[in-house]
């Protein structure tokens, strides 16, 4: 059910809330359809862009059943099991393997940060365990951690572990990632910020995960077809309009958080599902949503909430 | 129950562990009557050194019922409630309180790093619906944050908020930490670094949080009443001690965990209970335990195991 | 004499050494013709490849009019001014100009770190008194500070500042950099790692200071000239040479100085110049020296030395 | 000419400047009999609250001779040489010896940072070639690297090196520093932060280099004795007016100079000297000038300018 390698992009998709326990259901429903419209290659559950460090376990669990069942084999379905509790990873592996998702994603346990060796050690520990196949997560500004591309080499060899997704940002690991793994075609290496995703694609990269695909699943899925097609003007073009969301939505809070309360903002204007955050965050007040409200005009998106 | 300020050596215990979902129980005993013998004024469960992030929430549970059961009031107890997922906090203080424990101890959300603005709100959601007291745990290392010295004196004028553990290791925080709280007598400022346990008494902090506790709890409360009685020179006799055990065991290995294996492999190696640690990490090999062995010799400490 | 914008591969010149104030005369003038021969579009002086921080004065003044002299104009000749003190960087400058340099380079000043607005009217100060255009140069992993994206947008504005240098590595921030600039194609952009020069250049960056061009110049030029014509499957095919040559000889040493002494010591056993390294650094030992020797025979590198 | 160990509270001298290259003659005359008025017990030029690394060579020099020729004797001078150009760490230190200087103070070369090893042969090669002995600089904040404790324990060997001046602010680092060299009684440590001063003077540092004592020399003098003394409930004392200065004066301003800045806004406003910075960074402006101002009365010190 994995294609070998996984290519194309993957968006990864915010989790609608209610409340801090309670999935906003109708608009998940909303969600997983607008982003599928978009002819995406796949959907990657509780990644960052999803908060799942900050979900209750039970309601995880149950994302993964309600989405699988609704994607239907539509699309393979990667679900992050990224914790520093190695048992609530594999109960949520299992979890995904019965509801019918295609492969797991796990970055680093994000709370001490391991050195290399112990990394190779945890995940192939974890990968011996896992009923799915296994990307290693590269996410250094969360994790305290890069996974080196010799660990990552290694790990490459084990049956279980069937790519990477970089969110590094970082062009010379990219780089240096791809051509340690020049002679292994099957395995995926996918890239985080979407802001590159036309120029990796360009230089060998299977594929993106995209948070903006969460708004604008098309423009990712246009850019990655120029990119495969060698059509280096269209990917220019795409990825002005590309760079203009990301300056217009990403940025308008303080934190770390801006990029994630712009889109769910941005989601929830747009009609598409709430926009509340789990602990430790909250959603845009009215003058930030204000903000988001007139750049997605500008954008000319269609806004139909106030 | 719980003393106001909380006062004193409360040492951030160990968990022992068979494998990495079940507890060693007959260490846990002896451990708890170990460190209690050396008569310190709490115990801290689930820290940092109680590997608390790696541990699954049964056994989390479990550990706090088994331990305030034994400890049966002899001093207070303190729940490390430490999450990136609010309702589990929430869980474990509930189960903390019904157990008999004083107070819950909580740093940052620890995958996503919050500014401070999202510091305030989130400690005043937890505060507000905590069935105990709550200690702020400022822990940038592990969480990349620090709860800025402003941030901790508007936390601390919520009524359910009982004092800080400073983890840093800065100076120059501690120290502005206890000037903005200087009128303020009944909040706890304790500092994790044991190595400066004698230092910041005399300055007039509460107590420490001293992970060799586990292994020599009588040195630190030694330490801790040389410094409460003004004693300079007391304090600089054992502080040398408290030196030699920390170059002598925390820094065999390569990695940030070289002081937990170290720890865990000297409470093995004195027959109190077993060096399992959870994932991701592993216990030491023989070659870095037969150093560990000769330095507990070195240091006159009884080694009962091979 | 300054292109607008300049364009091209740049190559950041290493400073052959007799001692800690000595240039090694023959060999630089060999190294210049040996750069020159690649037909490269520029040649950068006192960068960070040319260990310009740990240069006396009077030996960087040297170098700039030696070098100024032989290159007659063939390209056009940047020269790093880099300093803490602001009126040396005045006093390079000026000789450079009279020299016949064609622009200057300056990452901020780096033992304190400015914050944004210290940034630009330090750089307008700087630009104010130069006698030659200026070029920003993002170096954050030296100089502990990124020059944000808004930051160089309203530098571009000045009249005497030309372009921008990044050695970031940052996909995201050298896109968001693209992006602001779009409508100012007179504005160099031009990146550090020669890692990335293909891609970037595909995506609309002006060209690249590569270290590696002071080894193999016509790679990175021809490089260029594939990204420019938008032959993706030509910069794919140079990229992998490219990547060979970065894991051969970059990381042969422990510490961050592993890039300079592998690329002095592979010019030293190609003939070209001494390998000596100005204070803190030491040259390549046997050991190392030995790796990189078998590593340029592997690569297909006439080696002339021992 | 220079203890061993020196002790006491040794003042990082600010640099008064009328603009960037030239010294205020008057207002240094005045700052020198401020700050020995104080019963100082050596003064330190040219460190980082000298501004020492954005100062001209030319200035540097003539600091140094005239400060040594008015101070004649009455206490040790140190001159800190730290620089990126190894040759001209050496001319200052001849200029310093020439002059009557007791000492030298050097942090590592501050733009490629340096590995340990390379760190003991940079300092080694350094102490080979001075004239007058050398302090080491520990200053991770600005030079990127740690001298671990270690790497002090191995120099501390060489004849020529006398001592270390730990600004890291790191409690455990600095016991671990003064562990490792207990039986080293003639080699002084020093600690940066002021706000630490009298604790680690406690515990056995030989005094401290207080960027305060500027303003307020004899608030030091008097911390350090009552440390020496054995003087708790005086240390107290002295600690909160200390932590009332440091609280007051050193951030009004939002970015790392807010230290520098405030320290010479109030030298100027107590009429003692000009408030000019080198570039990078300008005086405060009328707002943050105004803020200082009433802190400076608040505090109780005599105002005389507006």
């Amino acid at each position: 059910m994995l294609p070998k390698p996984l290519k194309g992009v993957v968006p990864p998709m915010v989790t609608p809330l209610l409340d801090n326990e309670t999935l906003d259901v109708a608009g998940l429903e909303r969600l997983v359809e607008h982003i599928l419209g978009g002819h995406v290659h796949g959907l990657f559950l509780l990644g960052t862009t999803g908060e799942a460090p900050n979900l209750s376990y039970e309601l995880r669990h149950e994302l993964v059943k309600r989405v699988c069942k609704q994607v239907k084999g539509r699309v393979p379905v990667l679900v992050g099991v990224t914790d520093t509790v190695f048992p609530e990873s594999l109960r949520l592996a299992k979890t995904a393997e019965k509801a019918g998702a295609a492969a797991v994603v796990a970055a680093p346990p994000y709370y001490f940060a391991p050195g290399q060796p112990e990394l190779v050690e945890y995940y192939t520990h974890l990968a011996n365990h896992l009923p799915l196949p296994l990307f290693l997560y590269n996410m250094p500004s969360h994790t305290k951690v890069m996974i080196d591309p010799y660990t990552v080499r290694t790990l490459s060899e084990h049956a279980n572990i069937a790519g990477i997704k970089d969110s590094s940002a970082n062009i010379v690991y990219f780089n240096a990632v791809r051509h340690i793994l020049r002679d292994r075609e099957d395995f995926s290496v996918l890239i985080g910020p979407e802001e590159a995703l036309g120029e990796v694609v360009l230089m060998g990269a299977h594929g993106g995960v995209c948070g903006g695909a969460n708004l604008f699943p098309q423009l990712f899925v246009d850019t990655y077809a120029a990119a495969m097609a060698g059509d280096v003007a269209g990917v220019l073009a795409l990825q002005e309009r590309i760079m203009t969301v990301s300056a217009s939505l990403y940025s308008v809070g303080r934190h770390m958080s801006s990029f994630l309360k712009g889109v769910k903002c941005a989601l929830n204007l747009m009609g598409i599902c709430s926009d509340f955050m789990a602990e430790p965050f909250s959603r845009f007040r009215d003058e930030e949503r204000a903000v988001i409200r007139s750049r997605l005009i500008s954008l000319g998106v269609k806004v139909v909430k106030e």
